[in-house]
């Protein structure tokens, strides 16, 4: 289309807004001592319930809150709550990822200062999050097994941005015959942790590796 | 963010010149008297197993072909040629979804008018595709069981945009104890159909439908 030069300029601008906007967060983190951690997958692949599991454990001796996006509803912030962590849900409305600005507005009048961890979760999209940096210190990519073994081929920018995978429901790992040595050598390089939030296997061990990436 | 007014307008723009490409794509498909579908999903939903279980069973009286979608990879179109319907992949880089000139690109040097159905398989995402008018005569939204019953209230642009919902991966229900009545309210008003394309259990009534269609 003709248009598309233009559209990839203006992106472009956008994008290092963001950056910037992301620089200036994570300055902000590192003065307030607040390790930051952001999630993203699929929609489905269950970053609210391995949150939910995560929030409840790490708060026994840490300062936890999170951030949460979605288009609509504020079911998640719900959700989240529960764990009797702080939570903000931020309404997107038709926008396919988070931004910086709005990790920034959703902070307004938070003491950060006041936290150890703070977890963001971004909409469910295993594309368009990838291009904007939150200024979190690590994301991680969550991928279920019941997404097939193939996704971090299908989907490589997304996986180049993460930190870690996080594999999720591993409880139906053999109801749906999942390949794990098939899609740990699609995943690469990268720390691999396997989870299930309905039995809470491998939630402590990555609650450990995030205490100890602080 | 100071450069979001000027993206606005310029993805009007784009989102203008998208609906006159697809509507020409329309009235080509009329002409040629070729029925186009659209399946639209989160990644990792099964969009690529019931489509090779559909062009399975479509292919024994109908001529049949497919056009799949991708950031990267080109397994879809090697699993889907597997039935024996003419496909051709399209590789996005690192767009996410699918435009009308994609489509139109694709179509390159083929002859429509000697195809009963067209499908058109879109980049895994629940968000961008929404916007993307593709010329098609159905859009079809895949939601697997063991994605969530909420799916539909968190991501009602697609909802809106699509005309029909197919379930699947209905062999897993009882394992991830699915709420079907939940879920078919969440998706309200348009014709619902319960799939698994691993145990073929409502493919067939599926097709019959899109025949019904045309």
């Amino acid at each position: 289309m003709s248009g598309t030069p233009r559209l990839v300029e203006v992106r472009k601008n956008i994008l290092k807004q963001n950056d910037e906007l992301a620089r200036g967060l994570r300055r902000r983190f590192a003065e307030a001592g607040v390790f930051v951690v952001s999630l993203v997958s699929s929609p489905g692949t269950g970053k609210t319930a391995l949150l939910e599991k995560l929030l409840g454990v790490m708060a026994e001796r840490h300062r936890v809150a999170a951030l949460v996006g979605d288009l609509a509803t504020e079911n998640d912030a719900a959700r989240l709550a529960r764990s009797g962590a702080p939570v903000r849900q931020i309404v997107t409305g038709t926008v396919c990822h988070l931004d910086a600005s709005m990790v920034e507005r959703a902070l307004e009048g938070w003491d950060v200062g006041a936290l150890d961890f703070l977890f963001v979760e971004n909409v469910g999209n295993l594309v368009c999050p990838s291009s904007y940096d939150l200024g979190e210190n690590l994301r991680m990519v969550l991928l279920s097994v019941t997404e097939g073994e193939d996704k971090p081929l299908k989907y490589p920018t997304i996986m180049r941005t993460s930190d870690i995978a996080v594999l999720t429901k591993m409880d139906l790992a053999a109801a749906v015959e999942f390949d794990c040595e098939t899609m740990r050598r699609n995943i690469g390089e990268m720390p691999v942790f396997e989870t299930s939030a309905k039995t809470g296997a491998g939630v402590r061990e990555l609650a450990e590796f995030i205490l100890s990436r602080r």
